[in-house]
């Protein structure tokens, strides 16, 4: 078997699972958030009156915080109440971050599990080895009353990265050319395993970035082994206490890919498709009027270290509000311990407050008419951001820093 | 004369006015925000196609920043486009601030002089001993075209405050004393001349407030002589070729209030009237939600810092979020500087980036039916921050941050 063929079996109480065998799993993590919640509890209540495990259940206040709308505080209030009454004390609603953060960050994530969520970037947490996916609000409700799921156990993708990612190229580079490759549909209903010496020596910053955007090639989840650098992550919150799961040599795959990063260049997702992907310079020079560092898939502190190495002693250009959004309260907090929340304030940012802030076009930088916007976020579909005439350009956080300091999107070499 | 009339007949180009004159007066700065300016641009475009002069004209985006709609993300396209074509370099729309914050401190304010802008907290200024008010946007768009606006020479209030304030209780205490003295009526039109040891002793910070607030209960404007603290301050701006008006011997005043502030304790502007004023002790133990720190009123350094000292080594309580909105970048980087955001994040509260935040109930901190708000800002009125069955409870920095400890409204001595 191979790792989430192994994972899948385990919770659902079988010795062998293959390919497209359905099964009923066991959940031991079931997340949702201010916006999916509600909806949530709306089936859930048809179903019963209590949850099945309160311990198990994570939610975090993110999509819409501070509440934008009177509708948004409503939610809000709707799941502070649902979690008194159910005695969840895993909610995290005073702005501690995004869900696919806070996850991980409060040690609700560990190496093995079968985690699931109300929110389709879910996917974020196999960079622990963990199988975790996205699941619809009427799914969701269902585990959230019986801590159960059914799953078709999905065909499974080998992904081997290897090599030595350039200058200014990064895990996101890695993960748009991957989509690019396999095209948005490529990987629909299948499991990405990552495997090779450029995913075994990034940090677990880096990995998540990756395995979040796995959705946007269709996936039902993508996972890689937990190496040194992601124990060392998880014995920090003291869970020490887990399996690695590792493939079988005979393990099976639908197909396998091979990657060379020795020469990637910083790639760019152009409007209005994730796999629309090419090298920053063919798309350089292309007018830009918001910039966005944050979001699930590149608000973590490396990300923000990376363009603040950019912005150092540089300003933003007028033309641009560059938004910045740490991932989290913690990793606002350690880039203010090390000077980078400084450096990017002295370049002219916003900084705004943890959060999922405008990548889904809700509040915080929603863009008008034929605005453009360079951003780390992980969708550009028309009208993510705001209007149906606006566009949406993925990068690395590095690209997004150069771009707001020229004002037209641009490859970091050239500050 | 007293300094009103002085400023006012200096700016009409004659000797002497007196109370109930109408004039034509010229205008040092006008100034408009996202919200307002577009409006103005529709007026003034009707009028004539070039402003009287770029270089007093001064724009700032803070209402809706980052924009919250896309309407919003066009009113600020509508604004970027007038000020390159009317060659104003005065904009401030990289989340610089809040207009009555960005102005004084980016060195836009003088003493004796006359500003105007559409926001009707422009009296702000008055603590610099400038006169300034409020217009609407179309009043504010003859300013742009022509430099000078018609005003009746308001009636002036002399309203002196002496002694020491007690522990906890601060300038906000002092104009929520006033107003609710005066009735939200009682000013109307009228200018309020501030004197006494009291204001004397004040910083900028202190005095910005209680000009700040003149317009709750009507005042066209208040005013100040500038003292050393704000000499000084202006200094640090490279402003020191300036008059300072003071009253004449003879100076007529239409009435004289005398307040005492030896005894007074922290006030609290209860729903739904900024005259609706107690003792925090009367209203004690009222549940709240939500707590913000911020705005043009109470959103400046020393704010943040008399709130991070009694929020030092305690949580915010779980039912409640603590909304913190430094006025400006610069008092963000200061406060970052001194360690009173580590302080704040110590305490999970929710740093957002500068701007008016919930105030305006337009975003971020809208509230829902039965919520309840304790804030720093200016304006409790029904529906003022979401709901129309929503509250909104007014008073110092350091109210809400005990009340934000507590999860009800808290005399600070009692943290």
């Amino acid at each position: 078997m191979n790792i989430t063929e192994k994972i899948l079996a385990k919770h659902a109480g079988l010795d062998e699972v293959s390919a497209n065998d359905t099964v009923t799993a066991k959940v031991d993590i079931a997340m949702s958030h201010d916006g999916t919640t509600p909806p949530t509890i709306k089936v859930f209540e048809k179903l019963t009156d209590k949850v099945w495990d309160p311990e198990k259940i994570v939610l975090v206040f993110d999509h819409n915080i501070p509440a934008n709308t009177i509708g948004s505080a409503n939610f809000q209030q709707v799941v502070r109440e649902f979690a008194k009454k159910q005695k969840i004390n895993n909610i995290y609603k005073q702005g501690e971050g995004i869900c696919h953060q806070v996850l991980p960050e409060m040690g609700h994530v560990k190496p093995s599990s079968l985690i699931v969520g109300a929110d389709s970037h879910t996917c974020t947490y196999g960079a622990f080895g963990a199988f975790s996916t996205g699941l619809g609000a009427t799914d969701l409700a269902l585990v959230y009353a019986k801590g159960e799921t059914w799953l078709n156990v999905p065909e499974s993708l080998k992904i081997n990265v290897n090599g030595k990612l350039p200058e200014h190229t990064f895990s996101k580079d890695v993960i748009l050319n991957i989509i690019k490759t396999l095209g948005s549909y490529g990987g629909t209903y299948k499991s990405l395993e990552f495997h090779g010496d450029t995913i075994d020596a990034m940090s677990p910053d880096a990995r998540m970035t990756i395995t979040n955007m796995v959705i946007e090639c269709g996936a039902k989840n993508g996972i890689m082994i937990p190496n040194k650098q992601t124990r060392e992550y998880l014995a920090q919150r003291n869970i020490t206490d887990y399996e690695i799961t590792t493939p079988d040599k005979d393990a099976e795959y639908e197909k396998t890919y091979d990657f060379n990063v020795d020469d990637l260049q910083p790639q760019v997702a152009c409007p209005h498709n994730v796999d629309n992907v090419c090298d920053v310079d063919k798309i350089q020079g292309t007018t830009i009027n918001q910039a966005v560092l944050g979001s699930c898939t590149n608000g973590r502190y490396e990300d923000l270290a990376q363009a603040a190495e950019i912005l150092k002693g540089q300003k933003v250009h007028e033309d641009v509000q560059l938004l910045v959004f740490p991932a989290s309260r913690k990793i606002y907090q350690d880039a203010i311990d090390t000077g980078i929340i400084q450096t990017l304030l002295e370049s002219n940012t916003i900084i705004c407050n943890p959060g999922c802030g405008p990548c889904l076009g809700a509040h915080m930088g929603v863009m008008d008419d034929d605005m453009k916007a360079i951003s780390t976020t992980n969708r550009n579909f028309l009208g993510r951001m705001g209007s149906a005439k606006s566009y949406v350009y993925l990068s690395n956080p590095q690209v997004v820093a150069a771009s707001a300091i020229t004002g037209e999107i641009t490859n970091p070499s050239e500050i």
